[in-house]
C-alpha cells in the first residue's frame, strides 16, 4: 500500500498583531504505521474559531500555549481510515482535536464517535451541535437568565455564536438587537433570523444605534467583541443588567494592551454583573442544550449558516476572515 | 422664644476634579415655625462618604444630581427638638438625610427612630449598624459567597467598609489581604484587625505585593478603588473568581474619563464575575446583617474605628480626607 503523506500547518512564530500565514509553515510528513490500540483519522472538516488566536499567545490564555514547531491545533470532524482500536471501526465519523493537518494517529483519548442523525450535515457538529451551539445556549441562558420583554443586545450578531444567541433570545421573548459590520449582515439577522433591530457599527455611531434600537435601555448584553461597543453598552445598562462575556475579538490581535471600558464604573450604579464563561465548563450539561437546540432546529425556529472554505492549504488565510468580519456564519475548512 | 438660625452648606458649582470648599457656600436662614404633622430635627452627627461625590455630578449617578443652590445632602443622626408629629417626641434620636445643615423641618417621611441599645455610641448607627456595615456584609457575603481557605483581597482596607470586609472574611475562614496607603494603616489592619497580610501600595508595586501575599492567586476581590489596583488583581484571578464592585474612589474626582482595566479580558479565561451593588437594595434584608454584625461585635470579633471631625463648618474640608486617604475609619462630622 502507498505511504500516506500528511500535510500540516505548523506554528513557527508568535504574531505581534495579526496571526497570518507568515506565522506558519506548510510541511509534510509520512503517516506512521498504526500500533495496537491506535486509530488513524482522516480530517474532513476543520473548525476555525476566534479562540484559536489565544492559543498561540505566549503564556497561553485559558489553556497552554501551542509550542513553536508544533502542528496548529483545531477541532475537527474526521473519518476512521484504519483502526487497531477496539472502539473504532473504519468509516466511523468522529470529532476530536485533529489540528491543522490531514491525518492524525490517535490512541482514542478525547475522540468522540458522532451519532447518526438523518438529515443533519456533518458540519452541524462543528456548529449548532458543537461548541458554537453550547456557547450560545449556556452563555445566554445560564449567565443571563433572559426574561420576556427584556432587551438583549448581541455583538458580532451575524457570527456563528451571535446569530444563535439572538434567535434563542427571541425564543425567550426578548427584544433582540444585533450589532454587525455590514448592511448585508444587518439585513440577514433582521429579515432571516427575526432580530427586532440591527446596528451597522461601521455606518452608524454605536451610541446613536443603541439609543435608536433600545429605547428601554439594555438588560442583557452578550459580549463577543470588547472595546468601544462594550463601553457604549455600559452607558445604557438598566438596573440589574447582566453581561455575558463570551469573547473580546477586537483585542485578540492587539499588539499592545487595550484599555478596558471607561464606563465600567456603571456596574455599581446599575447593580450590574459582568461574567466570563468558557463552554468547556458546560460539557457535563451538553445534553440539556442538545435537546433544546435539536427541538428548535427541527421546528424550524433556529437558522444556521456555515461558511465553508475549501482546502487545508487555505486555512491561515481563511482565519483572517474571523477578524476582518468577512465570514458569513460558522467558519469551516473542508479538508478532504 | 428666640428664633433659631440654621447654618447650611449649599452647593454652588459642580467641580471639575476635586470637590472642595470652593464648590459650596456657607449660608444661614431662620428655621421656620412648625406646622401640624411636622417635626424639627437638630443634627448631631453627619456622615461623610465617598458616594457623596457622585451626588453632585451633572446627570447624577445612581440618584438624581443635587441642584445648584440646594443644601448639600448627607445622612445624619439627629434629635427631635420640637414635634407636631404624632410619631415623634422631643428627645427621640432619629436617622435620616438631614443634609449639611444644623436643622431640618421634616414631615417624618424617611425618618427612622433609633432603637435604644445600651453601650452603643450614637455614631455606630452611621457605621457598623448603618450603611457601612450593611455594605461590607452584603457586598462580601451575598455577591462573593466566600468559602474557607479562599484568598480575599480588599482595597481601601483601612477604610470604614474595607476594614469590616476583611474582618468578616476572616470570620468566614478566608486568607485575607488588605491594600492600604500607609504603613500605619497596614500595621493596623494586620495587628489589630487580624488580616493575614497587607500591601502598602505607595511603597510596594501592587503586582509584587499581590505575588508576595497571594501565593495561591485571588478568589475574591472587594473593590473600593478601581484603576491600577483592579488591573493588577485581574491579572492574578483564580478560576471562578468573584469581584464585588462596591466603589471606585480613584475615579470619583477625575476630570476626564478614566480607562477601564486592561486585563478585563481575563474575566473570560478565569470564568470570573464582576458585580456591582448598592447597599440600598439590601435594606429589606437589613435585619439579617444586624443580627450577625451585632453578635460578632458583642463577641469582640469586629473592631471598628470612627474619625470624628468637630463642627459643621469643617465639613467640606473634612470631605477631602476621604479622597487623599488621610481619614482613619468612618468619617463623621460632630455637628452639635
Amino acid at each position: 500500500m502507498t505511504e500516506r503523506i500528511n500535510h500540516q500547518w505548523r506554528l513557527t512564530s508568535r504574531p505581534n498583531g495579526d496571526l497570518t500565514e507568515a506565522n506558519f509553515n506548510w510541511t509534510e510528513t509520512p503517516v506512521p504505521a498504526l500500533q495496537d490500540g491506535e486509530v488513524l483519522l482522516r480530517s474532513l472538516y476543520l473548525s476555525l474559531d476566534p479562540a484559536n488566536r489565544g492559543w498561540v499567545r505566549e503564556g497561553g490564555s485559558y489553556r497552554d500555549e501551542i509550542a513553536l514547531g508544533a502542528v496548529m491545533e483545531g477541532g475537527a470532524i474526521g473519518i476512521v481510515e484504519e483502526s487497531k482500536h477496539p472502539k473504532f471501526a473504519v468509516g466511523d465519523h468522529v470529532q476530536t482535536m485533529i489540528g491543522w493537518q490531514e491525518f492524525l494517529v490517535s490512541d482514542g483519548k478525547g475522540v468522540t464517535k458522532l451519532p447518526v442523525m438523518p438529515g443533519l450535515p456533518l458540519t452541524a457538529y462543528l456548529g449548532l451541535f458543537g461548541h458554537i451551539g453550547l456557547t450560545a445556549y449556556f452563555g445566554l441562558l445560564d449567565i443571563c437568565n433572559p426574561k420576556p420583554g427584556e432587551t438583549l443586545v448581541v455583538s458580532a450578531a451575524a457570527g456563528a455564536v451571535g446569530s444563535l444567541v439572538g434567535q434563542i433570545g427571541k425564543l425567550k421573548g426578548c427584544h433582540v438587537v444585533g450589532i454587525a459590520g455590514s448592511d448585508d449582515k444587518c439585513k440577514w439577522i433582521v429579515d432571516e433570523l427575526g432580530f427586532d433591530a440591527a446596528i451597522n457599527y461601521k455606518t452608524e455611531k454605536i451610541q446613536d444605534g443603541l439609543r435608536r434600537t433600545c429605547p428601554k435601555g439594555i438588560d442583557i448584553y452578550f459580549e463577543n467583541v470588547g472595546g468601544e461597543i462594550l463601553d457604549a453598552v455600559l452607558a445604557r445598562l438598566n438596573l440589574h443588567a447582566r453581561i455575558s462575556v463570551c469573547g473580546m475579538i477586537s483585542q485578540y490581535n492587539a499588539s499592545k494592551p487595550v484599555p478596558g471600558p471607561y464606563n465600567i464604573i456603571n456596574l455599581i450604579s446599575k447593580r450590574a454583573k459582568m461574567e466570563g464563561f468558557l463552554v468547556t465548563d458546560y460539557m457535563p450539561r451538553a445534553q440539556e442544550a442538545m435537546q433544546d437546540l435539536g427541538a428548535w432546529f427541527q421546528q424550524g425556529k433556529l437558522k444556521y449558516r456555515v461558511d465553508v472554505v475549501e482546502g487545508l492549504k487555505n486555512t491561515p488565510a481563511a482565519l483572517s476572515k474571523l477578524f476582518d468580519g468577512s465570514n458569513q456564519g460558522k467558519l469551516i475548512i473542508k479538508v478532504s
